[in-house]
């Protein structure tokens, strides 16, 4: 195969055949195409873009390069969720709870953070025991006796993506529509579910940062998932501000638990139950989204969420007191609260500058070897539209020690603007592509 | 230095400082900047191009990746010539002698073939005895001596383009104008010449296919010289056909010494002339282009030329017998005439077809350690314009063996086209910019 013919291809404004996009994956699996053709042909596909055509046989080429998980021996058509990333992005830890109560099996893959976007993995661990490691039979088991199980990626799951994701986030070549669908679409498809809920993060907080952008990653990713014959929705939801309160892993999850109480953030409780609503549908539990989110909200309002959770944390070895106020999960040692300046109202609250600040407190990751402490974050109680004056609090840090507070604590102040005028208000929810 | 973030700057459009640029050269020679990032940078360039200035930086900061030759021991202003390369083209071995006929000093490294265009090297040695290799005192003293030294590249050459060329070739990120320019200038720039005629070849035997690119080729590389402060001019002339009559390493020394003896070709006589008087008055032997081909025009009638190609024949070891017919080259074993079966006039002679046809008898080199033969090639009996009728000769093969006579005879005839109306002429030389 002549890979330098393929880059040419694609310089040119070409499309790839299948047969071309299964050589070139096969070569980037095998080794046989070189890292520096591998990245003249992203930096190509950057300017050049892909058909359709050709995305959807990239993703399927990339999923085929290594492992694909056989959910054949669930009960009921499994589905799962993938958000592209976002700060306080908590709602795997809500609606796969929700969707199992439902009737629905939900055996899903999460991944760790990097940057200044968390992980679910890396929350579920906040939780004392909670393991994450587990083998296919063992996902099956759980989830045909419970209907849910979170674990984090396991087999040699699409092999090509990673050694092109490496090169791309080395060579200016991460932000190209195609690319990201079939990285994303690739995994989802070797993770074997069904259905597959996406949410699409847009704003300063997320990777797509306008709306017009996120609507064409979102058409894409959806036209990859139902050309491989999945069920697949996408919610476009901002992230220009930090979704719920609570941005920080055992943070997070005490804001989920206390959201499965019914005493979460509007918004939180908002995005959650309609992802959950879209999954029981994509699971044949419901005849249209809103009977599926009616079932689902009461399904929170009853407390079967919170108990469906219960049983996966227990499952996977977790252990959670929710007679305690802190439900069980890791303390910080330090706490300062951010004071208000001014009097006004918040008009923006920096979505990346608190996933940034939060990671300065150790939450997050900037190399995947670094160590990560699960009880530090930053707690808001003040969010955009509301009204300050000064001494409110407007945030409250928690730290591992006291020298990363007042860092910490100018960079959470930053994130806040405050104006004399109260701003307009944006849906959370911004569009949905079906 | 974060190499990733020039790769992105330049991904958008932007333009890098002198410093990165400088940077980015640096690392290339080191090894800090990996492959894969060399390759996404030049395919950035190659869809956002690169300013005026940014290739000038580009140029003047590989030329000093390496050695930098220093030919202020010369006597008078030195002066070079550069083809970018072309099917037949002997110009060096009569413009060189003429110019330094004409007491202008020329100092000059050159390249060996690769692909369909030969190499002067390559042509030089196929005269017995001529070496190549030199040091620089040594040149420096022939050349003060008999004004004319034509050697293989010494030294450690502009490294940075070397690491630069080899990914580019095989990443499809060849064509880019400003990288060619740079990359030819650099090593211009480093020869130490302080005049530089530029022979830019245009049509289907050569790298530029059309004239427009062409010019833009020409008129960047001619602004990166004269940002440098050189002097430096470039002719852009017609490489459609083959120059001249003879295609091969010792058939062009030939036609180069029959130029020089007055009954050489017309259009290789024309371009030789031109190149030598450019070459003249940049080295500041005539006041005006005309002169100077007046003043080389009589050297190539007097015989002083083809006197000063024998003194550098001799002062580097060669040896030509100008009493023999055959100048005591080598000759080929076997010979085959191409006859005509048409009647009409030759409409195209495609010299890419003849310098691939003259690759497959052995005169070049499809990599770098090939063995090339020195009596193979081709002598072309018609041209375009030319009438013929059956039966006519147009062109003879020389080859080492008979196998390859047949396969080449087919190639050769496949090059002509025949056609019942006359060609419109076309000029030679079609632009010169200063």
């Amino acid at each position: 195969m002549n890979f330098q013919s393929l880059i040419e291809k694609k310089r040119d404004g070409g499309t790839l055949s299948q047969h071309e996009i299964i050589q070139l994956v096969q070569g980037i699996v095998s080794g046989d195409v070189p890292d520096y053709q591998i990245s003249a042909w992203a930096m190509a596909v950057y300017f050049q873009g892909m058909s359709e055509e050709e995305t959807q046989h990239l993703a399927v080429a990339m999923c085929n390069s290594g492992d694909v998980m056989d959910l054949s021996g669930l009960n009921g058509i499994p589905v799962d969720k993938h958000s592209t990333g976002g700060v306080g992005d908590k709602t795997t830890l809500i609606a796969v709870p929700l969707t199992a109560a439902a009737g629905i099996p939900v055996a899903k893959m999460s991944g760790r953070g990097l940057g200044h976007t968390g992980g679910t993995i890396d929350k579920l661990e906040s939780i004392p025991g909670f393991q994450v490691e587990k083998t296919l039979p063992e996902v099956i088991d759980q989830v045909n006796r419970i209907k849910a199980a979170v674990i984090a990626q396991m087999g040699n799951l699409v092999p090509a993506d990673k050694r092109l994701y490496a090169i791309r986030d080395v060579t200016a070549t991460v932000d190209s529509i195609p690319l990201i669908a079939s990285s994303v679409m690739s995994k989802k498809l070797a993770s074997g579910a069904q259905g597959i809920v996406l949410d699409v993060k847009v704003g300063r907080g997320a990777f797509m940062k306008d709306l017009a952008q996120a609507q064409q990653l979102a058409r894409t990713m959806v036209a990859i998932g139902q050309g491989a014959g999945r069920r697949v929705v996408a919610v476009l939801s901002d992230m220009d501000q930090p979704l719920g309160r609570m941005v920080g892993n055992a943070l997070e999850v005490k804001e989920a638990i206390d959201t499965l109480q019914g005493h979460g953030p509007a918004d939180l409780e908002e995005l959650s139950l309609v992802l959950a609503g879209h999954m029981v549908c994509l699971g044949g539990g419901a005849d249209s989204l809103e009977e599926a989110i009616r079932k689902v909200n009461k399904l929170l309002k009853n407390g079967a969420g919170l108990e469906s959770l219960q049983h996966m944390v227990e499952a996977q070895g977790g252990y959670l007191d929710l007679s305690r106020s802190d439900y069980g999960l890791p303390q910080a040692a330090e706490v300062l609260d951010v004071m208000s300046q001014q009097r006004g109202y918040i008009t923006e609250l920096n979505a990346l500058a608190i996933g940034k600040a939060v990671m300065g407190l150790g939450a997050g990751r900037e190399r995947l070897n670094d160590v990560i402490f699960a009880e530090v974050g930053v707690e808001l109680h003040k969010k955009v539209g509301d009204l300050v004056t000064p001494q409110d609090r407007l945030a409250t840090i928690y730290a591992r020690d006291r020298s990363r507070l007042s860092q910490a604590a100018v960079e959470v102040e930053k994130a806040f603007t405050v104006s004399s005028t109260a701003p307009v208000a944006c849906p959370l929810i911004l569009d949905t592509i079906t």
